[in-house]
């Protein structure tokens, strides 16, 4: 079998990501009821399972030994310690919902996407931009009334943003939650009309005939 | 004035083609209804101005040495000769609209829509597929009463439209018209919020400070 087609074939990994405070999570969450399609991706944590929570649902919880030998296996897409905790996003996951042809999202911080990145450039990479950034000029220079150290730092986290966003394929503002949804759903819809995507899948069904 | 972001900062070419007969007028039609911020690429033409015709709105009309001279001077972005009379995509219209931020519709053939991507390669190439070529195996296959002579010949042509999409950035199949319009307008909105563009747009602001 054609290795590039079966790969084309596949689901997309859609990368929600962003400044932390952007609203990464409230998205994340109406883009999961809008578009009920999209698997979400449940990261493994070796923090203790709390009342209400399921292992696989929630998060797969792991002793902290099974979590470092995930690591040194590269059995994850990207993981960081917070408070003494482990957090990271199992590979094997992604990759099997992926080979269903299901389209997977996975939220996380700026790190953890720069991870996700090199380990699975394929990925679709959206930057969460805090809807701020758009009124830049006014907010920036505001009302005339701002000390020349107000403008300076404002226009020095302003140009830290724009940076990180380079490392993304797509922008998405937002201002309002289900407009941010919308674009995001066409970004999505977009990727998969893709020409080489598209391609593949007339491809494979001539080869099946 | 850095000449990359004020070319980002521009409206985008969205160049709609496909096989004759696959719809490329009834969805262009429906999609400028749908998004009339979309600017119709108006079309260079030697024939004669028909009754109702307006000169700038159906086509420019031209003389012949002129439409000549247009194509010595590359000011068309594509031309062919149809039963005598010249029919090309004058290059200065569409600049000229890009450049005030708002984006161009060419709905064109697949040989023009070729010469369009030579001088113009950052347009946004779709090609608009048959219906039927989503069921490709079926229609191939048939009800097992096909012959082998007509399984060859639809296999044939299923193969010459693929290898035409490759040319192309994405492939819109027409099953429905309003889901073919919903499509485009979805690659429109993706196109926008692509990266470079975006970022190009938050450095010019912040210059602008």
């Amino acid at each position: 079998m054609n290795k590039q087609v079966s790969e084309l074939d596949q689901g997309l990994l859609v990368v929600l990501s962003g400044p932390s405070g952007v609203g990464k999570g409230t998205v994340c969450a109406a883009l999961r009821e809008r578009m009920p399609e999209l698997v979400y991706s449940v990261s493994a944590t070796t923090r203790q399972i709390r009342a209400g929570e399921q292992d696989g649902v929630n998060y797969f919880f792991k002793q902290k030994e099974d979590f470092l030998k995930m690591i040194e296996n590269d059995q994850l897409l990207e993981w960081a310690e917070y408070v003494g905790n482990y957090y990271g996003t199992p590979r094997e996951f992604v990759k099997k919902t992926l080979a269903t042809g299901k389209d997977v999202i996975l939220e996380i911080e700026v790190q953890g996407a720069l991870q996700v990145k090199q380990k699975f450039p394929e990925g679709v990479f959206i930057f969460l931009a805090p809807p701020d950034l758009k009124e830049l000029r006014s907010r920036i220079v505001g009302r005339g009334t701002e000390t020349e150290d107000t403008v300076n730092s404002r226009m020095a986290v302003a140009k830290e943003e724009i940076e990180l966003m380079d490392n993304y394929n797509y922008v998405v503002v937002n201002d309002q939650v289900d407009l941010a949804c919308a674009r995001i759903e066409s970004i999505i819809t977009a990727e998969h009309l893709q020409k080489d995507r598209q391609i593949a899948k007339y491809r494979k069904w001539i080869k099946e005939v």
